[in-house]
């Protein structure tokens, strides 16, 4: 077995979604007269991710969007802060907080090295517009956007991985799942993917993060530069 | 109505699928003895292009992706030139002259300008895999690959054009379907894209091609530059 392909998780592992949002909120809502938390109203929307995702994957409500789950996640959180009655406008643009993340400083080299060796795709929750908008803003080298939307599910539903292996016409096995959630590496090792954990040890806080991986993995690296070097690029 | 998004058909309009195919043809089958008439057989290859997605189009088959299309229209093709009983691995290598076309000269140039003001994807009836493979081949920089495969149908049909458009959280008025197919044209604007040609008088030969739409487009463009020039980047 050959490693053709590297699939990679974005929130966390790529971008800092928590002090990416929390900038985005205060810079829509302080302007409006707010005073928040903003981090702890980043922490409670990405709160609400899970249980929502979660609707679908049960099958309870259909597939959509993880950017019309935001929306809906935000509606709900908003309130809890004190904040009510956002013009629809306002709404909208705080939703695309998400669209408007900053990669950890090791990704945009990290990739464009593995590229060199490797098909790379994002196989994230994120829909397409939201990884397009993450790729302009950070240039990063995508060969292409697979994931959720393509899949029609949410990860880690053994779905997701496959589809992705399909739709570069490779065996679970000539594919590695990159990760910084030891949870996204089981789930795709079921499947039969390799296996590499990225450290972000401060992913939802100082310290909040997995400094190494929970679980046995076929690679652990502290960045995407070191798993480069790790997977003998 | 802002023009957001360029959708680009691919085989004829950006790579040149004839001299490509004959090209593989001749590297993979002369040395095996057979000699024959190369750009015949592509052209007899292309000539089954469309019954074959018409297959799935209709229902009559479930879609699959347009290398195991090809891969029937070959085995259908080779007998008539005289070429029988290639090892397996010899025609899927074949089959995959597909993913190994050029660009014609002014793709590259012409999609890295145009990328700097609008999203750009293939919406293509080419697979994902082979869609990766002409981009890492001709440097072509989409932000997505859209089209068949993630549309799960072959255009004409309307789900591929609108699937595209929905990827990108688009109205349809905000996207353009760029072809060297007026046919592809008319059904894009059917569904309520605007519409750009590109001349490629000698896709299929010298002087079989279209040198200009046969119907009413919003843009007709000599080349990608020219495209450039006139949606005004």
């Amino acid at each position: 077995m050959a490693l053709r392909a590297l699939f990679f998780d974005v929130f966390g592992t790529l971008v800092d979604w928590r002090s990416g949002v929390a900038r985005e909120a205060e810079r829509i809502l302080k302007p409006l007269g707010f005073a928040l938390d903003w981090l702890a109203l980043a922490d409670a929307w990405r709160g609400e991710y899970q249980g929502a995702m979660e609707e679908v994957r049960a099958g309870r409500i259909g597939f959509c969007k993880l950017d019309v789950l935001h929306r809906r996640n935000l509606d709900r959180v908003l309130p809890r802060f004190g904040v009510g009655a956002l013009a629809e406008e306002t709404a909208r643009d705080l939703n695309l907080a998400w669209h408007r993340l900053d990669a950890w400083p090791d990704v945009r080299s990290g990739l464009v090295r593995l590229k060199q060796s490797f098909m790379i795709a994002p196989v994230s929750n994120g829909n397409i517009s939201l990884m397009v908008d993450l790729a302009r803003r950070n240039a990063l080298p995508w060969d292409a956007i697979l994931g959720a939307e393509t899949a029609g599910d949410y990860k880690p539903k053994p779905r997701v991985y496959l589809s992705a292996c399909e739709a570069f016409d490779l065996p679970p096995g000539d594919a590695m799942m990159v990760a910084a959630h030891t949870s996204d590496l089981l789930a795709a090792a079921k499947c039969g993917l390799r296996t590499g954990h990225v450290a972000r040890p401060n992913e939802r806080g100082p310290g909040k993060g997995e400094a190494q991986p929970a679980a046995s993995v076929d690679v652990a690296a502290s960045s995407l530069e070191d798993l480069a070097i790790k997977v003998r690029v």
